[in-house]
């Protein structure tokens, strides 16, 4: 009931992320993968299967087939709201570890800002699960994160902390979409986009590609030293959230998708042995949940390590460190794999100003409100 | 390179197809995935992830979730437009051969009658590789067909005998949607809709779900001695129908599928080697490409296969016993699980009056023009 040991990445890509007005869809979906095969040493020809994130392009795989010229390769679209970047790296790692293939690409990546009638803002009615409401991202989140700063007594300050720490991370990343410093009263002052939120507690649409290269474990020091293992892997879809028994003050999905990876992991206490994460900021408040939902705390504890730089890329355990949703913007498809990405550089010490200390332990973690997927990956 | 004799199916199900006015996809969903759990003798908790194809449906792995109650369960959605059926039981199958699951379930389910807005009939634009491109299904297969028949100088009567064949064990088939023998006159004096394909060379757009459940093929005996076990699958995106390389004579796609999954399965000669098929009759004339594409015969062959009675439920290698798509309709992401689900009942000898003589291996296609899926299954 694991796969852990047995899938490795062996080279990462990532385009600029925000308004990419001069490239399409095939433009990003090339640099992120030959970033990734150039990083891997390895080239086209060596892809033996393909797993493409977007929730944007009902294409199936032929947007990464035509782009890459990867003629009569197999290539699977996978859907998974905001987690389908997530989704896409773990079924890529069923697609090595199954014994299928020995080489795969998981690419992820959505034009949201100049395709109008097929992105999100455009298009509520497209099956989003929280546009399809009648009712906007912020507006959804925001019930939670009210009922949440009610039950513990909190007010917007915690949630102006985050929004300050990934700006932070973020003016370090040449690759996010916003590079400024924001100040604790800057945030809180900000135009109300739905109460609690402001305009600096919400991450913006995006256009954005990243792409994973991953092969057999056994391989992967063919390739490098410094590959990256997949410890655990986690997807959960939630009907809880719809439900009437759904309490607003966090995510079931990421608590079980979160239970699957540690289990598979071995991580007993996620706080004491995870040694930087890349979570889901869509909202300042998401994140403080996600501390919790996660396990790196209780549920209505979160609050205070955005209070405490716990977080920071100084603190115990950094979160966030390329900037997040925050200033990557959410390309949806993309994310998942974005936040890998930065694990990756982390994990090799090419993080530059934001480099943490010597971490060994990562996890990334996708929401879509219904579906979360969790992974754990680690240095061999 | 192969997950041969890795995974088994235990259970299947499906709902009649057609125009299911009266049930939801909640309800078709349930049905289909219901009658897979009876069949193999398990309850929906046993299940422990999913893989959801549909094309429609942009709601990620919620309906599965919400209608069998899988709550905090793994769901993927795969798209891969009308092969989305066969990469659903591809990935379901890399999840088991993974060592990460035990037992899955593979679902697929259109609701293309009444859901106008997404349904593809009514959203043109909506990214379908053929709707999309100004024109329709018939429009463009219209134009392979017609430089087959030019370049190996044939008429319509052999497309005619696909209809008569399919029509004629459709009614053998109480889940298919239509039940009717055709004569060839009828067939070849129905209305024009792009030349060459007359009404009756067409399949419909319908409602309908099916599912199968699968497992470690070690578990599998603990359910049922008559089990079937996944020989190969193969999946391939190619860009080729779309480029100036294009020739119209068949689906390069299917070639490529069909050649990973006969060099896993270990099929040299496929004529010989299977016993029957379910392939994609989107329309009569893409049967026939089908026979040359999967290798029963040479390129420009497959017309002489629809005339001589190969194909038919008494002919040495029956193909489309159910009715195929001519008979079923084609909810996109429902037929590639349809089409194993035929195979099953053929194994079990449970077919009724379309029961062929004691088959062993057999096969599925499905085709989306430029994508294609090809199992090959077989008996222990």
């Amino acid at each position: 009931m694991s796969i852990k040991d047995k899938v490795a990445i062996i080279g990462m890509g990532c385009t600029k992320f925000g308004e990419n007005w001069d490239m399409g869809p095939d433009d990003m979906i090339i640099e992120a993968a030959h970033e990734a095969f150039e990083d891997a040493g390895i080239e086209a020809k060596d892809i033996q299967a393909a797993w493409l994130a977007t929730q944007q392009w009902g294409d199936a795989g032929m947007p990464v087939a035509v782009a890459l010229k990867l003629h009569e390769k197999p290539i699977t679209r996978v859907e998974n709201f905001c987690a389908s970047g997530g989704d896409a790296i773990r079924n890529a790692c069923f697609g090595i570890a199954s014994g299928m293939y020995d080489m795969v690409l998981a690419i992820g990546f959505e034009k949201l800002k100049d395709w109008g009638l097929r992105g999100l803002p455009e298009n509520p009615g497209s099956a989003h699960p929280v546009l399809n409401q009648s009712t906007t991202g912020p507006g959804i989140f925001a019930l939670s994160a009210t009922r949440y700063m009610h039950k513990y007594g909190i007010d917007r300050t915690p949630l102006a902390h985050i929004a300050v720490k990934n700006h932070h991370n973020g003016n370090l990343n040449p690759k996010a979409h916003f590079h400024r410093e924001l100040t604790l009263e800057q945030v809180l002052k900000a135009p109300m986009i739905a109460k609690p939120f402001g305009l600096f507690d919400c991450c913006t649409v995006a256009d954005g590609a990243a792409a994973a290269v991953l092969c057999r474990a056994d391989m992967a020091k063919n390739f490098r030293d410094d590959y990256m293992l997949i410890k655990g892997v986690g997807l959960a879809n939630s009907p809880k959230n719809n439900s009437p028994h759904f309490d607003y003050l966090g995510f079931p999905a990421t608590v079980a998708a979160a239970k699957q990876a540690y289990e598979q992991a071995g991580i007993k206490e996620p706080f004491d042995e995870i040694d930087c994460a890349d979570v889901h900021d869509c909202f300042t408040w998401t994140e403080i949940s996600n501390y919790e939902d996660l396990g790196f705390c209780e549920k209505g504890e979160g609050w205070r390590f955005a209070m405490d730089g716990t977080t920071t890329l100084e603190g115990k355990l950094p979160v966030n460190m390329d900037g997040g949703l925050k200033c990557f913007g959410h390309p949806v498809g993309a994310s998942g794999i974005r936040m890998h990405y930065e694990i990756w550089k982390q994990f090799q010490g090419k993080a530059g100003p934001r480099q943490i200390k010597n971490p060994k332990i990562g996890l990334t973690h996708v929401l879509g409100a219904v579906v979360s997927c969790v992974t754990v990956v680690g240095l061999p």
